[in-house]
């Protein structure tokens, strides 16, 4: 039993073999039958070539099939080797008629989106799952590889990490609370968390470099491209470390090592979003070159201030929406224009003002313009990509803040963290779909998860 | 800049150097300031040797020092390597006072329970997570290296897999509620996840090998040492596979692989479990020595079908809660006897009662006794380790199944999957903290997972 992919890699004819998988193609042609199967581990289908007496009626496009035969080079000049078939056992019929996916068609993403348990039999999302597969593996190798230690950080939490009020509460469910008293499970509200920052900070008190990846949820009412209410983050935290710079740099080779890999990996998978994904959609946000260029480009070379930002946007000849001003929050707007500005090349902007920022985030001491060292990494097309910052280790700085917030109860565990053996420290958020949006040059945010989740959505 | 860990394992004086981490002892002997250095790197600590004129008031147990100096070959037998130290910086102070660790003593579990925030400073539990880290790596790599596909299962879902009640549901938080309509979010019920494996049958449509390893929820009012509200759980989902034996063998190798892997790269750590920890608390349950023999044991010497199980239950000569009896479940007292009966080695049990199993489970068309094509893998000390069985991939099968549950209409999805090319299939999922829980011996489930979540109890 040979797999599609390992039977097209084959160097030499390989004698009898069995291939499993899916039927994509059947056609005849001067009275020979012809077969595509595909079974997911890789973008390319194998041919078969058999008899037209191994003809069936339920051999269709959609249908399962066990096809018995020689593996042998193929006469054809886009193929290295194709299936001489011996039998063909159809081990699932289809039924193509109410099968919502066509042979030949080129379905449009919105309307795969509707099949979310169908959709995975279509080339573009069975592309998309292989790389975002790839991706994953290459995520937790890029850490693993670099001393990390990997922390499941929890997904239920009673703690509020960004203070935003765009939380997901959990309860028993009615039928689970009848057999319980009339409390909350946890004797306190539990949220979905928005973010693991803070428990990696605990473990950044034993470990000099921890890393998380999993599930984030906000419950944003928002129908845009670019927000879900289900995501996966991949976070870092980094002991003994007082500068920006550290932070951007491990942003920049997560970045360029995991798409390497891809790009190593996938190559077919990547190239078919370049060639009918991106470029169809937007191409002036999208750009598969300088897609390319990112990889070679150092990141700090487009290095920005906050304030820098602001000048950039308030001299700019566009007019925006939300009216660029120091002091108030970089809109995708303003993000999208600072990355074309510097030639559609990633930008980091750093410094942003006191005010704006979560407690955590250390502060600048400067004036009369007050900043915290917080990181953004804007990409084309997206705008915000990562996320990151400096976090206060001192104790009488975060006492103060906190207090000021009304917040010093709720935090005292983290505020114990400053007092038994404080480092300096700091670490950064990536949002893995904007990411794959960003390599890929996917518009909609809901075409690279398996499975989207937004307001007003949750299907299957 | 060095890590404890590559300095201990350096093999040549690597002149000056600069060691950054948490202080484990200090004392003085003979004119001689001694340091012992941790940084999460290691169990083992760096000794620093320095003159006490580099003593200062701030270097105590638990406080973050920056050490520069030379890294020297040890004249003690029992380290390789040690710093001599040239500067020692107090990077932030310690209030040992009001510490709840202590130098030297040996803090049982449940105290440093206590304190989420601080017990990664504890060393069993630095030991825990770098296992369960280098464990998290080798399942990826596992399924990775086998050609699977990793897929993100969705963790809201409107579906209830089990059937059970035990769900946590979803709401908008007060607060995001009333800026929003008075609807649910999602416009439909919404629960936390119990298994990923409905999900990953869709994708069985289209990849012929998939894995998802992520957090799952029980909302199950149990205050048991094998139970937790939030866990993890590694799920595999095969196509084209007719035997129960193609599960077990999956399940056997990714055992085999992970452990081997955890062995070789964390030996330290695995013997602090294996010395102090399981032996101390219940030797009888948590042997070492049948844990090595797992590991040579081919785990299909113990395979034993429902019926014989119940026969053995029937026949000993214990006294169990629950009288064992043909069509009810096997409690853990059962599955601990029979892991107990086979010598204390793993025991798959196969073909379970179709009445006590869910809808999805494949029909063995059998009787009187009338079973279904299920399995569960019990190990010593812990009892049920992994779940499997076959799908039901026959339509007229599945059809009526769902009719007479009054499932129908919320499964038609899951129906369609068996109009379309639908193949015979199969999967697992292994419950990650019981395999470590399994492998170290550890008695309590809350004492391998970084922040533990159980019915009463959300901290952090």
């Amino acid at each position: 039993r040979v797999r599609v992919r390992e039977a097209l890699g084959a160097l030499e004819p390989a004698g009898e073999v069995k291939v499993q998988g899916w039927v994509r193609s059947v056609r005849f042609q001067k009275g020979v039958l012809f077969l595509h199967i595909n079974d997911g581990s890789s973008l390319e289908n194998l041919q078969v070539v058999a008899d037209p007496s191994l003809e069936n009626r339920d051999l269709t496009f959609g249908s399962a099939v066990e096809v018995q035969g020689n593996l042998v080079k193929s006469p054809h000049r886009m193929q290295n080797m194709e299936l001489k078939a011996k039998t063909i056992r159809v081990v699932g019929p289809c039924d193509t008629w109410s099968f919502p996916l066509k042979r030949k068609e080129r379905h449009p993403l919105d309307y795969v989106r509707q099949f979310p348990h169908l959709r995975c039999r279509n080339n573009t999302l069975g592309s998309l799952l292989r790389i975002r597969s790839e991706a994953t593996a290459a995520i937790h190798s890029f850490f693993q590889d670099n001393g990390y230690v990997h922390i499941h950080t929890p997904i239920i939490t009673s703690n509020d990490c960004e203070g935003a009020g765009e939380l997901f509460q959990i309860e028993m469910s009615n039928e689970a609370r009848e057999s319980a008293e009339k409390t909350h499970f946890f004797n306190v509200p539990a949220f979905l968390t928005v973010s693991g920052q803070l428990h990696l900070e605990v473990m950044a008190g034993a470990f000099t470099q921890v890393f998380t990846f999993g599930p984030t949820f906000r419950a944003e009412n928002s129908q845009s491209r670019r927000h879900l209410a289900e995501f996966y983050m991949v976070e870092a935290e980094l002991s003994f470390t007082e500068s920006l710079q550290d932070i951007m740099q491990v942003m920049e080779d997560l970045f360029k090592t995991v798409t390497n890999t891809v790009l190593s990996k996938c190559p077919h998978d990547v190239e078919l979003f370049h060639k009918y994904i991106a470029p169809a959609q937007k191409p002036e946000n999208f750009l598969v070159i300088p897609f390319i260029v990112i990889l070679k480009t150092f990141f700090f070379s487009c290095r920005i201030s906050y304030n820098e930002a602001v000048e950039i946007l308030k001299q700019a000849s566009q007019t925006f929406t939300f009216k660029p001003e120091w002091g108030c929050d970089l809109q995708t707007e303003h993000e999208k224009y600072l990355v074309k500005h510097c030639g559609e090349v990633p930008v980091f902007v750093i410094n942003y003002p006191y005010d704006l920022k979560p407690f955590y985030m250390r502060d600048n001491e400067d004036g009369p313009q007050h900043t915290v060292a917080a990181v953004d990494l804007l990409v084309s097309g997206i705008g915000e990509l990562c996320g990151g910052s400096l976090r206060e280790e001192r104790l009488p700085f975060l006492e103060s803040r906190l207090q000021r917030l009304g917040l010093t109860d709720a935090y005292q565990w983290y505020l114990d963290l400053r007092k038994f053996g404080s480092v300096p420290h700091g670490g950064f958020g990536m949002g893995f779909e904007r990411y794959l949006q960003c390599i890929l040059g996917v518009d909609n945010i809901k075409d690279v998860i398996p499975f989207p989740r937004f307001s007003h959505s949750c299907l299957l």
